[in-house]
């Protein structure tokens, strides 16, 4: 929890004030004025006895106690000051904006640590250092422009770049979009991104609560903290997108065909993300479009009207929309019909609507009267209407801002003319309304907000396992690759099915195997990772002579140290992955198996625990979910008996938190069983 | 070729002309006056004798003679209007802005096609009707607002639809981008975008014209004209861009698993674009910044450097370039230690270059000449700077405006700080430069700059075929499906090597055929064309018992006719599709056979004529290319050879345009040979 005398001060000292306004400590005590902090001020600055018409002091240890510290000095001398505060000030709630920190060297963080630690100790809230400040509905901590319009139902903002929050603020002016609070959480010290999710997941309020957080991260420290309180946020009504920068140094490693290779931690991003319900962006302006969004009711459906008075950018609209899964459906029949007639002849209704550029606002009411009451098939409205410059608009956004409080079905405004109509959409946007100027970025963000995945998951299912074998084996296994015993019987023990196999470190054995299994059978080499590679398996031996003959050929291999005979199986290639993506967990990823794994990359992740529903969602998610289900009249595999192993693989890591890696390469299936052939676990303790 | 009255006309004469300038007549006179048209203004309006200070004549028979009319009357009286200007005023430019024609009705239409063949009798040129107008270095005949800034060298825009060029003009604004020409083509009842397209073409002056244009299209009627004078521009150093709406309700139509059915005409839009090399463009937005991008000198590398004083944009840019093909290559050495020491101490200089919240116009200087002369890996720079709203940052876009212009790398600016610095940004543009917002939307348009495909291709190959045979099939064949072997026999005429086979009336036949072909064969249905999917395909037959057996299961089929028996052959599954896509010609497809057409839908797509370097690069854009290549030891397919048969399916249909439709799936592929092994072709004379 952060410290209420960070979030609601009675007092506030700017240590570093100035009169020059081009200073941090100059501006930020600008804004503190300009923006009515009803508290007492308080400036400190050397050289003066009064800043910008506030009492100042020479020294720190001047100054009467104090809840909040501002402090927009030099690093070198924050220590002393933070000591000072917090011995003898009573002060809980520290901003630093100063750079010179963790940041620059191992002696800034040092620095760094001891005002941490002092602040640890005095059981206050440190945001910072090097950020631009804090901004909420008490009061505007931060030394940059512009401020944006305060609302307490705007969105919350964390941001884990200062710079950034600023271009995010300024893209958002024109837009509409308000703020209910900006934390700018710098070197995150002592609070990053996480801690402040959590304090406003512990502090939501239903009624006075901003229901739309918005997150720029740089960094996921702790993820864990990340997910839970995402999570619950997003369980208590809230909506949340976020830019999680740097995927690319991921992603840009070099590409491997090994499974686990692709799930780089930007996959292990994507998988929470999912997992708590974020809405991910990559760019600002995404990520305002879909705050905007999120500010207007939600989506109940995919049936969207376009209302338009021009053709292309409802045409546009139309291309975005149905590309991105969702429709514009023909309206036809005796309403439309009967709306037809009351627009200007030339019209159309057919969806999308276009009642013309000479359209006009009672047009444009009566359109939407019917969308509401009369179309049925229809879930919401996109209203598109700019002007060519001849005449006002003013009456027409007065209808859009009537509307879109009144009527049951979302109105998202895409208002185009920024130039001709700029002061109507001033007022439009002045009246508490957001606007979307380009209706092709505002349809791509509509999509991403459709379908949020579920957050995490309650129904986390247990088997019942044999865990006490489970715990002997990793307990008496080293670290690196499992040997070929010892996976199945931890396999077994997990109960996941895996194909039936005999080692034989002889010809004698081999033939006893085939008698047991039966022939035709595969044989394997024992002693080497990548067993293809080598040429170390072979399959559809059926008979006897072929057999000795693959034992001598397996045996020859350099690293071969026994053969191992299964039954030769068929079915559908299938794969499950697990890759511990260090403070993230375990990845659990499946697919099918082969050339899907290898050439199209067909991956669903996700992380664990995965409940049952997850991981059906994770198979239908695949490109290749059509060879699951069968196509032309061949047999496909039994999604529920794969859901279920994924889940137990997901079980298994969760009781053997050492296995790092787990691989399931093939597991053959089809609509009665699947099992797994081959597989390796690799364990670090 | 446009009437050069319409381009540079010496008078015009404003018919409908007004003083109330919320009127089309009265807003287009206005923007003709302020916009200082040189040559002489004419007004008509029955009630006036001077519009706006120009002298108003009552009816247009009383004007003098004039080179361009601008129609701002009702449709009803157009047709009159035209009939005297062609016939007694020489007038031989006309724009009409009013509805009421062929969007209408039918008598709309009637009306717009006899204005047409007045203007046409005259050898005169319609822009129009139902459009905003016309714009260019001579005069602005728009009645809209905003006029754009004008520059010789600015873009030429074409525009299908009024309103969506007002919105474009709008958000291009605020971005710098300038205007040599706009046309809006209204209903394009005698000049289209593709006509507009072929003027520019053949006006085209190395040195006057502008390099850039751009298109907004709802329909191509013609494509080939399209395709031709778009080619012809990029090869004389233009750059085209253009957004084709209305894709997605062919990209709607049900999936289906047949091979044409993929090709929809969107698919053929694309394929036109790439092969004249035209960037596909899907908003707005995204319009502008790609026209932008044009503006500056193109990338010859796809190495950038980012130089910024604001981390968070910088890694969205990174990852946005990097998951898009291009790199921020680490920067390290000598020069950059040098570098390093020039600048504030925590500044980084690996690449993104980031100098600092306090970095200065002098350091970006040193920067951006190290990043020009010393570091030889780089090929481009991406300039980030906004502010935090404390200091005004003229020096700083000084430099940029001073280095965009002596620097031989680009240098592309990304000036974030919409509101803080909007007055520098303002003046930055007002001396002739473009800037980007945002730098994910930058980052995305910059990718799509980078490959333009060539352009139509020269080197079309032509074969020795049997052009007589081909004639021959083609000439004797009816309507729809040819019979199995006059495809056999046209595939052999083209030159495409195909499986043996013989067709088989009788038990005895197969076991002739067997004997010829040696076991094991195939064996295919004679009369079915979905063979699988009746149970009419049995491999594998590797007995003479197996051989009759299969005969009398096949010809229990209802529409068995015969039986086709050919070798067992082996290798990958291919397949090459035809599909004639109305007036854009035929559609190339090829892919991998099996799954990857029918669950993954990898097809590449080419309009014919495809040349041997077309195909080849057809072939590496299948996500499945490293199956081709050969995965895991298994042996590929030749891709030459796969390359030289895609050309001949594309020579044959250009000697047989009568083919609608042709399917080779599968080709059954290796490192030596490619054969056909099944085939469909439709005729539709």
């Amino acid at each position: 929890m952060l410290h209420k005398n960070l979030i609601n001060p009675k007092s506030i000292v700017v240590i570093g004030a100035s009169n020059n306004i081009q200073t941090p400590g100059g501006s930020v005590l600008k804004n503190l004025i300009e923006h009515n902090f009803k508290g007492k001020l308080i400036a400190v600055n050397p050289k003066e006895t009064e800043v910008q018409g506030i009492k100042c002091y020479q020294e720190v240890s001047q100054i009467p106690k104090v809840d909040l510290a501002i402090i927009a000095i030099s690093a070198k001398f924050t220590l002393e000051t933070t000591k000072i505060l917090t011995h003898t000030k009573n002060t809980k709630g520290f901003i630093i904006f100063s750079a010179g920190y963790s940041e620059k060297d191992a002696e800034g963080k040092k620095l760094e640590q001891e005002i941490v630690n002092e602040i640890n100790n005095a059981g206050g809230t440190l945001l910072g250092p090097n950020n631009i400040g804090f901004i909420n509905q008490n009061y505007v901590g931060v030394f940059t422009r512009p401020i944006p319009k305060l609302n307490s139902k705007g969105v919350d903002f964390i941001s884990g770049s200062g710079a950034t929050a600023v271009f995010i603020i300024e893209a958002a002016m024109s837009t509409g979009l308000t703020f209910s609070s900006v934390y700018s959480v710098g070197n995150s010290a002592q609070i990053g991104v996480e801690e402040v999710l959590e304090h406003l997941d512990n502090t939501f309020d239903d009624i006075k609560s901003s229901k739309v957080k918005l997150l720029y991260i740089e960094s996921i420290e702790n993820p864990k903290k990340l997910l839970k309180h995402a999570s619950s946020l997003i369980q208590k009504g809230c909506k949340i997108a976020a830019i999680k920068a740097g995927s690319s140094s991921a992603g840009s490693r070099a590409a491997s065909s090994h499974t686990g290779a692709l799930a780089n931690s930007d996959n292990a991003v994507d998988a929470l993300f999912k997992k708590a319900g974020i809405v991910r962006c990559y760019g600002r302006n995404e990520l305002i479009t879909v705050a905007s969004i999120f500010m207007l009711p939600a989506l109940k459906g995919k049936n969207i009207a376009i209302i338009t008075h021009a053709g292309g950018p409802a045409v546009m609209l139309t291309d975005t929309l149905s590309k991105n899964g969702l429709n514009v459906p023909e309206i036809s029949g005796k309403d439309s019909d009967e709306l037809l007639s009351k627009l200007y002849l030339g019209s159309s209704v057919s969806n999308p609507i276009d009642f013309l550029a000479t359209g006009n606002a009672e047009q444009l009411e009566t359109i939407i009267d019917y969308c509401e009451n009369k179309f049925s098939g229809i879930d919401a409205m996109v209203v598109i209407f700019g002007s060519p410059g001849l005449f006002e608009v003013y009456d027409v956004y007065d209808i859009l801002h009537k509307k879109m409080r009144t009527c049951n079905k979302p109105i998202f405004p895409v208002l185009p003319s920024v130039v001709n109509v700029k002061k109507e959409i001033d007022y439009f946007i002045s009246k508490g309304n957001v606007m979307f100027p380009d209706e092709v970025l505002f349809g791509n963000a509509l999509a991403k907000t459709l379908n949020p995945t579920n957050t995490a998951i309650k129904d986390v299912n247990s088997f019942t396992v044999n865990l006490k074998t489970i715990r002997r084996i990793i307990e008496n296994s080293t670290n690196g690759f499992l040997p070929p015993q010892q996976i199945k019987e931890l396999l077994i023990a997990a109960k996941i099915p895996v194909v039936n196999e005999v080692i034989c470190n002889s010809k004698e054995e081999c033939i006893l195997a085939s008698k047991k299994l039966g022939l035709p059978v595969v044989m394997k080499i024992v002693g080497s990772i990548h067993k293809s590679d080598v040429g170390g398996i072979i399959l559809n031996i059926n008979s006897i002579d072929k057999l000795l003959d693959s034992y001598s050929k397996i045996m020859k291999i350099g690293s071969a140290k026994a053969v191992l005979i299964q039954p030769m199986k068929k079915g559908i290639e299938l794969f499950i992955g697990v890759k511990k993506e260090g403070s993230f967990g375990h990845l659990i990823l499946c697919g099918l198996g082969g050339i899907f794994i290898e050439v199209i990359k067909d991956i669903s992740s996700s992380l664990a625990p995965v409940s049952i529903n997850e991981a059906t969602e994770m198979i239908k998610n695949l490109k290749s979910y059509k060879i699951i289900k069968g196509v032309r009249n061949q047999e496909g595999v039994n999604p529920i008996l794969f859901a279920e192993i994924i889940t137990k693989v997901s079980y298994l890591v969760s009781v053997a938190p050492e296995i790092v890696e787990l691989d399931l390469n093939p597991l053959l299936g089809n609509s009665k069983e699947i099992l797994a052939v081959d597989a390796r676990i690799r364990i670090e303790k």
